[in-house]
């Protein structure tokens, strides 16, 4: 089969791979439908994360189960399936608290955008829809795998709740599913930040109510300004840098709480804006598991629609041109079909 | 009158000030019951805070109104009253959600080691107990002014519930009202860490289930046995170093939360405990005035004691020998009385 490997920065290529196998009797193999490339996926290509040697990348799909392990029982040849970027056992202490994201026996994988998978821990990770989706369902599936529940996750951690005042610091995908998350969730004011007319009205198609266009200190002083000098009551920072992380901190009122998912780009954390002001900070990877069942069923009634996240389609032979296209912006997010 | 007034480092002297008087028509002036010394009164008596000239001091008070400004309502001549070590006006919208330490028309004071205090904002900050309290309740309730608010303030941070195992880092006073908040809201497993026998007696009396003496990544290897491998559910952090943060963060299990009141005598957060585990942090300066009504009913009704950190009495003219003792170790909490 064939898939898409990173040989060093800038240069991903399509090109033979082993066909997945059975190894363990938790394993599962499918065959792709979709996947697409992720935020995180840029580091390597564009030189911020190293690349030692060839590397098989990706890892988000869903996909049709064609061989399960032995002792795999909650998905069957045949089944359509969205897993998370994590495997999980969905059965060890941290999953039983609704942590799958650090599961005692989980991990990552790579290698994803390609034509079959090996999923691990079949049963922890993977969940079947109730019966083939519609074509159109697909792109809104494909987004469970990572980006809607790390949104999902932001409003989570920020304690988004009826009628909040919401800021979402970040436009990328993850951003505007955080948009979409908190709108869902009943927020009456929802902020978005954003300097990208495309992806402004993304987030208002999400349910954005004002947008922000400044960074920094100008930002946090508009999010002041539309706030009455109060702030918001849950932030969620969806981009990991420092100076993300601290617009998201200062935009906050005291005593709230800032839902993070943007893969720190920092070692240590300006805490000044967070002990004397009593806001809080909390998220990192998300527990994808611990949200499709609800998230599934959402996007099944058409209830939601996060896979408007995508605004490019390829062929996966292109994945090259994918990442090309989300590195200079000309997309927020690529979709891939075998 | 006399109070207490910082000169330098190591130099507090008792000696006369100007009479307090009703300066605003919010202000009340009250006669002092009982006061104490703050661990963070330590840090210009150390010399780690600038004393840039001589300041009254202190923060923590019992006492009975003596005198109202014209706007005063809820709080009468004759009246116990408790207040918090911020003031604040209990009606903006920080107070309105809970945030009273964040008030946006509060503020700190000091010099309440002294005869008689001018309280601003004293319908916000006071609070009068129902009559005249019984001699023994005086330290529990002059323990509500400030530790035991501010480890209550931890335990919710931490989102302690019935059930939860716990982690308190820090025997100080506020440590072990931190022990005391989680084994009122019914903690399970509370694991008190404490190198000092007569700290962990106190942890004991006031609920701890286990103690761990070790600091550093020993205590965490401890906590670690101690739950199977899997961390706290809740974990108070009531020192505020670097080192009494990491040890927090790291025996906090995936998803948890660590309360953090221990003033941080640092500038940046050692993030690798937290974003990759999903382990949050929370706090600041304790919303005295939001927990005093329940903590207020909780004391009077003799179901909490507080007022056992405190380990040494003195006479209000004796407050020097109060901040040696407590810089030198011989006591935990000094109790003043004029």
């Amino acid at each position: 089969m064939r898939g898409a490997v990173i040989h060093a920065p800038g240069d991903v290529r399509f090109e033979e791979r082993p066909d997945p196998t059975i190894v363990k009797p938790t394993d599962a193999v499918i065959r792709t439908i979709a996947a697409c490339v992720c935020g995180s996926d840029l580091w390597r290509y564009r030189g911020v994360a190293e690349v030692p040697h060839p590397t098989p990348i990706g890892h988000e799909y869903v996909g049709v189960v064609e061989e399960i392990g032995s002792e795999v029982r909650s998905v069957h040849p045949g089944d359509f399936v969205v897993g998370g970027f994590l495997t999980s056992d969905n059965s060890c202490p941290h999953c039983q608290a609704g942590q799958h994201a650090n599961c005692q026996h989980g991990g990552g994988y790579d290698g994803c955008q390609a034509e079959r998978i090996r999923i691990p821990l079949a049963d922890g990770t993977l969940l079947a829809t109730p019966e083939q989706p519609d074509p159109d369902l697909i792109p809104s599936l494909l987004a469970l795998s990572d980006v809607m529940c790390t949104g999902w996750h932001a409003a989570v951690c920020a304690g988004v709740r009826p009628g909040s005042t919401v800021v979402v610091v970040g436009d990328g995908a993850v951003g505007l599913s955080g948009v979409l998350a908190a709108s869902h969730m009943g927020a009456a004011r929802l902020i978005a930040v954003s300097r990208h007319a495309d992806r402004q009205a993304i987030a208002r198609d999400f349910g954005a109510t004002d947008i922000v266009a400044e960074r920094g200190d100008a930002g946090v002083r508009h999010v002041m300004e539309l706030t009455d000098g109060i702030g918001a009551d849950a932030v969620l920072e969806c981009v990991g840098t420092e100076d993300s992380v601290s617009q998201a901190l200062a935009s906050a009122r005291p005593g709230a709480m800032v839902g993070w998912v943007g893969v720190p780009h920092i070692t240590e954390l300006p805490q000044n804006h967070m002990f004397w002001k009593n806001v809080g900070l909390r998220g990192g990877p998300a527990p994808v598991r611990a949200y499709l069942p609800e998230l599934l069923q959402l996007v099944w009634e058409r209830r939601i629609e996060p896979g408007k996240v995508f605004d490019l389609e390829l062929p996966l032979a292109q994945v090259a041109d994918a990442y090309a296209a989300m590195d200079e912006r000309r997309a927020t997010k690529v979709l891939l079909r075998p």
